[in-house]
Parts: structure tokens; sequence; C-alpha cells
């Protein structure tokens, strides 16, 4: 059996998912949990760590290496932020140790844009970048990171130049949960309507400015016509997203089209999205890249 | 002292108003209450009006004109539909008569779009509409009627031909209280921060597309800049103001610019959203204008 060489924390605002790894980046052990940042506070950062790196059999001295909320303010250890244009490189360089642990943890520092007419901020998504993009990559690439909060991010040569956070899917539960489209979605199965998903990206993106209006048509259009629970939902979903890739296409692409950081639901619904608007998209798994960050940011301060 | 000649019902969702008035349209009795549509639904309807109608002395035989919700499919009788191109009179018209009752009860019906590419429904502002506009109006107007589901609506010689719904009031709750933006604006004050608002609206009607974002920055902004929890409100309610405006006004003006109805809050703010986008606007108190459209309904019904 390999030896493990350090363990990898993606400690996000309500999840936690731990990696014991080799020297050549191979996974020897994984431990996933709902103890992110939120329900961390209660028993202690460093219990609930200690817990998943007894339960990996991590050894006394590995050295542990950490992204997301774990380094903000309500956070374990803050971690502060790099400023763009913020090169990928100096996001390790950045890191902050745990002080008064057994063992040497550090936090990888988050990224703010400190523009009064833009102001922005990210943490645990500059690990993905740095995994997805690279510190020496050459060129520009445009990167879509959908989640609670869609990241869009531009990045040269391995420099985030610019980003934009969309409330997308904290916007989605909201409306799903909280307003009368409630109603409208009330008992959806799992059942897709691919073309409600299409036809509501494509009318959102055309007319953003109709969004509150596209939104409501979910219900007036029902009360009217009919249509399923699920087919409703996917309404709501492709309005959304058709609002938010208005914005995020909205400068133009690049040659190469977007990179999208996603996984499962979120990646099928993001690329169908994409198709829709005829924009070409390669696509990295959203664990893959945070995983692969963490490693270079690993071997990087402790020279593996 | 003038006697009463009939009785007017605003029946809403979440609210219930009744007016006592003279042949002149002059009020001499007033209730009102929080027994709409949802809460109406328990006691039953005829239980909620008859105790109102005990409340202000209406004698046994006054008739009684209704709009809203009580003509919804889950309210008292269903009153349905006008479909668009919609003439005001035609609401008189079509009023439904309540059966069973000791009294004449009447509730009008409300307005439907059933357009497949923009299906849409209002039911009370439509009397609203007849009151502000009239049923014999000459020439175009565009009406903003903003609320929970604002309406824009154009007439043409009295004629209701086209409208649309956007959910602007729900959307400022849920994601005022729904998401991480409860945060930003958590112990915020009667304070009022105009220029926030203004910004906001402006940014908004700019770039409607980057609505999602906009609204993220009242998190990152406070995050990075400060700001307090008043502002955070001013500035969310001034993105999804300034999105809807952006769509409303998307196709231009009449020369006479926007007839708003709309009382306290909503019009003190819809007033300074028009005045930042430069356009024009006469006002209808939004409880004159169902008063009033209530009045005419009666008045024709009843020949009075």
């Amino acid at each position: 059996m390999n030896q493990a060489a350090y363990v990898a924390v993606d400690w996000g605002t309500s999840s936690f998912r731990l990696w014991l790894v080799d020297r050549a980046g191979n996974v020897l052990g994984e431990r996933r949990s709902h103890e992110g940042m939120m329900a961390a506070a209660k028993p202690g950062f460093p219990a609930v760590l200690q817990s998943h790196l007894e339960a990996v059999g991590a050894a006394p001295g590995l050295p542990v290496i950490i992204c997301g909320m774990a380094g903000a303010r309500q956070g374990w250890v803050e971690a502060g932020y790099v400023d763009t244009p913020a090169p990928l490189a100096s996001i390790l360089k950045r890191a902050v140790p745990v002080p008064g642990q057994d063992r040497d943890i550090r936090i990888l520092p988050g990224i703010a844009q400190r523009d009064a007419k833009a102001p922005d901020v990210m943490r645990g998504e500059e690990t993905q970048l740095l995994g997805a993009v690279g510190m020496d990559a050459a060129g520009e690439a445009i990167v879509c990171m959908p989640g609670t909060h869609s990241k869009w991010v531009m990045t040269n040569g391995g420099t985030v130049e610019r980003f934009a956070t969309f409330m997308t899917g904290e916007l989605f539960d909201a409306v799903s949960q909280h307003t009368i489209l409630s109603h409208a979605v009330a008992g959806a199965d799992e059942t897709q309507d691919i073309d409600a998903f299409k036809s509501a990206v494509m009318a959102a993106f055309e007319a953003p400015a109709f969004a509150a209006n596209l939104l409501f048509q979910v219900r007036s259009g029902q009360l009217i016509y009919g249509g399923t629970p699920s087919s409703a939902r996917e309404k709501i979903s492709g309005t959304l997203i058709g609002l938010e890739l208005a914005a995020g296409l909205g400068r133009g692409t690049s040659k190469s089209g977007i990179t999208l950081i996603a996984s499962g639901r979120l990646q099928m619904l993001y690329r169908l999205a994409f198709e829709t608007t005829a924009v070409p998209v390669r696509t990295i798994g959203a664990e893959d890249a945070v995983r692969r960050g963490l490693s270079m940011a690993a071997q990087s301060i402790w020279s593996l």
C-alpha cells in the first residue's frame, strides 16, 4: 500500500469532504459529511477534523491542507482574501497556518474583487480554479462554476482577472419554496422535461429583463394550459439559468468557449443550457477540480 | 344623512375591504380586515361578508358588488375571466351573481391573456383599471400597478390589449427572508437610503441580465465596504424594481408617460424609480382606483 503524504479538506458552508492522499496524488481514503462551517461551529473545528482524521487512520504528523469556508471570518481561522487580479499561484503562498495544533494545518485564502461597482468574493472556488485552470495556463479562459452562488471567472495566464457571483441556486430554492410557485412545483418527481427547460433558458437568455415575468408565467401557464409540477420546476430552473447565461455570455466568449466546472445534475443542466445557446463547453468535475487544486497546494507548500 | 345605495368590496388574497356607498359615490361606512380569500375559506365567505355588513349597518336589501380573489376557483363563486383584448366595459357585463343569497351579490371576473408565449391572468386589478382608465378612454395608456405581483398593462380606448405580471414584490420577500441576504438586511429600520435605492434601480435597469449578480453584490459589498441593513434592503428593492422597469419600459412609453396605480410606500418607491429613469408619471391611489371601479360597476349594473 502507498504511504499517505497529506490530507486534503474541502470545508464548505454545509459540507465537509476529506481525502487521504499519497505523494503521487492517489486517494487512499475518503470522508464526506454535513459538518460544514455551520454545523462544525458547535462541536468545534478541531474536534470535527480530528474525528475524520482518525476515521481514515491519518498518522499523527501528517499535514492537512484546507480550502473553503473554514477560512471565513465565521470559520476556524480567518484566511483572508487575495485581491484581483489574483495569480492562482499566490493562493498557495498565502495559506494560513492554524496555530496551536499538533500537526501542520493550513487554510487557503479566498479571492476578493475590491471594485466598488462590482464588489465580489469567493472562497473555495479559487482552489477549484487552481485545479481546473492551473497556475501557468496560457491565454484567456472563461470559467462557469454553477451552484448556490454561481461564479463566472475570467482568467488570463493563470491569473483571476475578474469574476461575478450569481445567486442562481439560492434564487431557485427561494422561488420554488417561498413564493406562489411553490404550488406549481408541489409534487414534482424526478421526471425531466428537457423541452420545457430549454425553452425557458432561451426565453430568459433573449429577454433577461422579463425574468420576474417569465417566472410568473410558470404559474399563469399552468393555470391556463395545465402542465406537470416537474415541468414547472424545469421552467423555473431554465429561467434562472438563462438569466445567468445572458449576463455571463453577454460580453462574448473566448474562441475555446466556456470551461464548466460542475458535477451531477448541475453539470447536466448547464451543459443543456450551453447547448441551447450554442456555446461550446469543456467540462471538468467539481470534485476532481478541488482535489487537484488542494494537491497542487500541498505539493508546493510541503515540497512533496 | 345620505342613504346607502350599495356595498363595494375589494376581496383580495389576504385582505378584505368594504365600503358602504351612496348613489353619488360618497363613502358612508368602511371596514378593513385580514379576512382575505385564504382566511375567509374557514368561516366561509357568506359569514365573513355578513359580519361586516352588520358592522356598517347595511340594510337587508342593499346590493353588493365584489372584485378580487373571491371570484377565483378557490374563492367564493368562480367568476371566470374575460379574454384579452378585453374592453373594460365587458367586466361589468360579465359580473357573476352569487346564488342563494338574500340580497343581490355579484362578483366581477378577472382578465386572462390566452397567449401560449405569454400566458397571464389578473383578478382585482381589472377593477382598479376600470376606475383609473375608464370605459371610454381615448388613446393608449401604459399602466403600472406595483405589488406582490406587479402588473404592466397596455390599454387602448378603454380596452386591455396586453399585460404582463412580474413577481417583484414576492421576489423581494423571498430574497430578503430566505437567502443569504437575510443576514444583510437583519435589523433594518425605517431609515431610507434613497441614493442606494436609486443607484440599484439604475444598475438593474441598464444591465437586467445581471440581476442575480447585483443581488449578490448586496452581500459582497457589505462584506468588503460595510453598509447598513436598511441600505441593503433598499438595494434589493431597487434591483428588483429596476429589473421590472427594464422590461416594462423596454418597448418604449407613450408620450404621456406611465400611469402608476399605487399607494403608500410602493407609490413612493416607484415614483423614485421612474424619476431615476426619467419617465414622466401620473399617479392614482390604488384604493381610490378600486373604489371608483366598483362604483362604476354598481352604477351600471343596478342603473343607479
